[in-house]
């Protein structure tokens, strides 16, 4: 589909205050800045995560960082969690979801994948003080947990298209089989931490799939 | 073995400073004195590590909480991350090892019993913010991981008599097989926040040593 075959409707959607683009007084449209603002927002918590953890990303802090008014942030975000929801968003590292045809040959790209992004992507480092934040609030224990089901998103669809394949059986348990293989790589990298190689990975979806 | 065959040097080894019991000017014995300092220190940080989390947990505070000079816990303790894992050990709760003579019932009974500790006990809170703490601090990092080995040790009994009654392989990679059965309860505690059931332990128990 062409830029110029994208119905009305779906362009004005798809600016991300929902406002029309009318241009402001310094000549920039209005959307423009508006998007500008967020993603410098955006960037400032981010870098604040990675320095000092989620306790240290206040709003105050944030604004400081950033130069925009607390007043602008709570316009884009009505409560910190939000604000701190989407940043999480940005931080994390999407995995692409292999299509082989095999079950075993998918979940083992998606297994060595997601080791090696334990051992080097620069979130994973960030991720407790989430966790620990988790425990003192519901609201981000809630905002974690549905970031963490959307992590996990790609190794839902591999295991669909397996069940729709007939490799697994029709009343195979999603969520359990999740955690039976990503629990093993998590465990390593904040608990044990013995080493996350992907010859360990492989090792796991030998025997919780076998 | 009773008391009076406890040789002597075993006995001077068993008091905690290692130095022999001599009755102080208040005529409480020097070693009484000092294990009761060290338990009211060990006291006093195990409640900031509830109340406060790890970062929270600082020396000065704990002189403040237990009334004991920071000289005096330097003497117990060469460094802070010294008296912070003999904390931990302490707040951590023991798993007893089952021995029915079968490896499945053995480890059921495990799972089950650590997914209800993970469920209910009140060092879950706190784990978070050490797992944080370690990762900006290597001695941290060294000695949680040591602890985490510590906690895992009745799995690892466990799975050791499976391999000398023969009902595991000889060559059964023991660390990786405790990986497999307890990371997936760690991520449903922290990371997914899906209910924690015995249920689930048990699917966890069948899908791994089937």
């Amino acid at each position: 589909m062409s830029i110029s075959s994208v119905p009305m409707q779906k362009k004005l959607i798809s600016t991300e205050s929902g406002a029309p683009a009318i241009a402001g007084s310094t000549g920039v449209p209005v959307n423009e800045k508006v998007r500008r603002s967020r993603m410098t927002v955006l960037a400032a918590t981010a870098e604040l995560l990675f320095e000092r953890g989620f306790a240290g990303a206040s709003v105050d802090e944030i604004s400081r960082r950033s130069g925009v008014a607390k007043t602008t942030i709570y316009r884009h975000w009505p409560t910190r969690v939000d604000l701190l929801r989407d940043a999480c968003s940005t931080i994390g590292t999407p995995q692409k979801v292999p299509d082989t045809g095999s079950f075993q040959t998918d979940m083992t790209a998606l297994m060595t994948d997601l080791a090696q992004l334990l051992r080097t992507a620069r979130w994973t480092s960030v991720l407790p003080s989430i966790i620990d934040a988790a425990e003192r609030d519901p609201d981000i224990a809630d905002m974690y947990s549905k970031l963490q089901h959307g992590y996990s998103a790609p190794f839902e669809t591999v295991i669909l298209r397996a069940i729709t394949r007939g490799e697994l059986p029709d009343d195979t348990d999603v969520a359990m089989l999740i955690a039976a293989l990503t629990g093993p790589l998590f465990y390593r990298r904040w608990f044990s931490r013995d080493p996350l190689t992907d010859a360990f990975a492989k090792q796991i979806v030998q025997r919780v799939i076998r």
